[in-house]
C-alpha cells in the first residue's frame, strides 16, 4: 500500500512540475504598469482574485468555488499551444479550429500526466469551461474577458494599440463574452474604455 | 442606486488593479528550470494547484475551498513588504516582530481598498492564514512550504544553495510546517530531499 501512495504522489508532483512551465507562457497583455508582457500563470491566479472579489457580479446560481477551480485550470493547455491572443490574426486565431484541436491534444498530454481520478475531474472542469455552455462557464469567461481590458487601460492601451483594435472589434470580441456572463459589469467597463476609444 | 453600483465597482477594480502588483514582487525561489526568479503571483497560482491536486493528503475536516480562497489572498501583503524568504538572515528574518508588524500595516492597506463587506472577509481569511491554528490555515501553510521544496529539487538546490542550508535547518524552518498539515506528504518530499542533502 506503502509504495502506492508513494506512486500517486509522484504523478501528482509530476503534474505539478509540468505546470510549473505556465510561468514561462506569455501573453500579448502587459501588466498594469507596462513593464512587461503579463505571463499565463500569473494571469490566471489574477483572475482568480477577480471571481472572489467580484462574485457578486455573478447569477445567484453561480457555485463560485467552481469557478474559481476552472479559472486556476483553463489555460494550462497554453503550455503546449502558447497563448492565443484574442485580436491576433483579426480576430480569426483565437477559436479556429486548428487552435481548438490543438488545445485538444494538450489536453489529453496534461491532463494525462495525473492520477486518472484527477485527470477526469479535471478535464471535465476543462471541457466546460470550453463549452461555455453552464452559468459557471459562463461567468467565469466573463473574468477571463475582464482583466486584460482593466490591464489595457491601465498600460495606454496594450494590446488594442498593438493589434489596431475598435470599438465594434472590443465590443464583438470581448464585450459580448464579458456581458453574457456579467452584464452590468461590461456596462461599466465599456463607459471606462470609452475614454481610450472615444466613443 | 446606479451609482453606488458604480461606486462600488470602481473600488473592486482599484483593488483588483493594486493586486497587479504582486506579479512584480519576486521571491527567493526559481522557476523548477532555473531561468528566472519566480514572483509572487505566478506562486501564488501554482499553490493552488497544488491545493487542487493534493487535496487527498488533507485531514477530512479540511474545506479545500476555504483553502484554495486563503492561499490566493495570503501574499498580497508583499506588495508592500516583499517577500522575505525563509532561509534568509539564518531563517530569522521571515517570522520576526518587524516582519509581521510590516504585514499588517500591509494588510490595512490593501484589504483596506476593498468595499466593508469584502475588506472584512479577506481579511479575516488572511488573519486565520497568518495565525496557522485552523485545520483549514494549518493545510494552506503546508502547501506553501512544499512548492519551494519541488523548486528547489528540481532547479539543482535553489535557495538551499543561496543561503547555504543544511538537512536540519529544512527539516526545522519546513520540514516540521508540512508535516502539521500534511505528514504523509513531508515523509515523500523529504525522502527526495535526500539524494540533494546527502542525508
Amino acid at each position: 500500500m506503502q509504495g502506492s501512495v508513494a506512486d500517486r504522489l509522484g504523478t501528482q508532483f509530476a503534474f505539478l512540475n509540468e505546470a510549473d512551465r505556465l510561468k514561462s507562457v506569455l501573453r500579448a497583455t502587459t501588466l498594469c504598469d507596462g513593464s512587461r508582457r503579463e505571463n499565463t500563470a500569473e494571469h490566471s491566479w489574477h483572475i482568480v482574485l477577480y471571481a472572489m472579489v467580484l462574485a457578486d457580479q455573478a447569477a445567484p446560481e453561480v457555485d463560485i468555488n467552481r469557478v474559481i477551480r476552472m479559472l486556476i485550470l483553463h489555460d494550462l493547455v497554453e503550455i503546449d499551444v502558447g497563448d492565443v491572443p484574442i485580436h491576433s490574426a483579426n480576430g480569426a486565431a483565437h477559436a479556429s479550429l486548428a487552435t481548438q484541436a490543438a488545445e485538444q491534444r494538450a489536453a489529453d498530454r496534461i491532463f494525462g500526466l495525473l492520477p486518472s481520478d484527477l485527470a477526469a475531474g479535471f478535464r471535465a472542469l476543462w471541457d466546460e469551461f470550453e463549452a461555455a455552455e453552464t452559468v459557471d462557464a459562463i461567468f467565469a469567461k466573463s473574468l477571463d474577458r475582464v482583466q486584460p481590458v482593466m490591464a489595457n487601460l491601465q498600460s495606454g492601451g496594450g494590446t488594442w494599440v498593438t493589434y489596431n483594435v475598435s470599438a465594434e472589434q472590443l465590443d464583438t470580441r470581448v464585450g459580448t463574452k464579458i456581458a453574457r456572463g456579467a452584464p452590468a459589469l461590461w456596462a461599466h467597463v465599456r463607459a471606462q474604455t470609452a475614454r481610450f476609444f472615444g466613443a
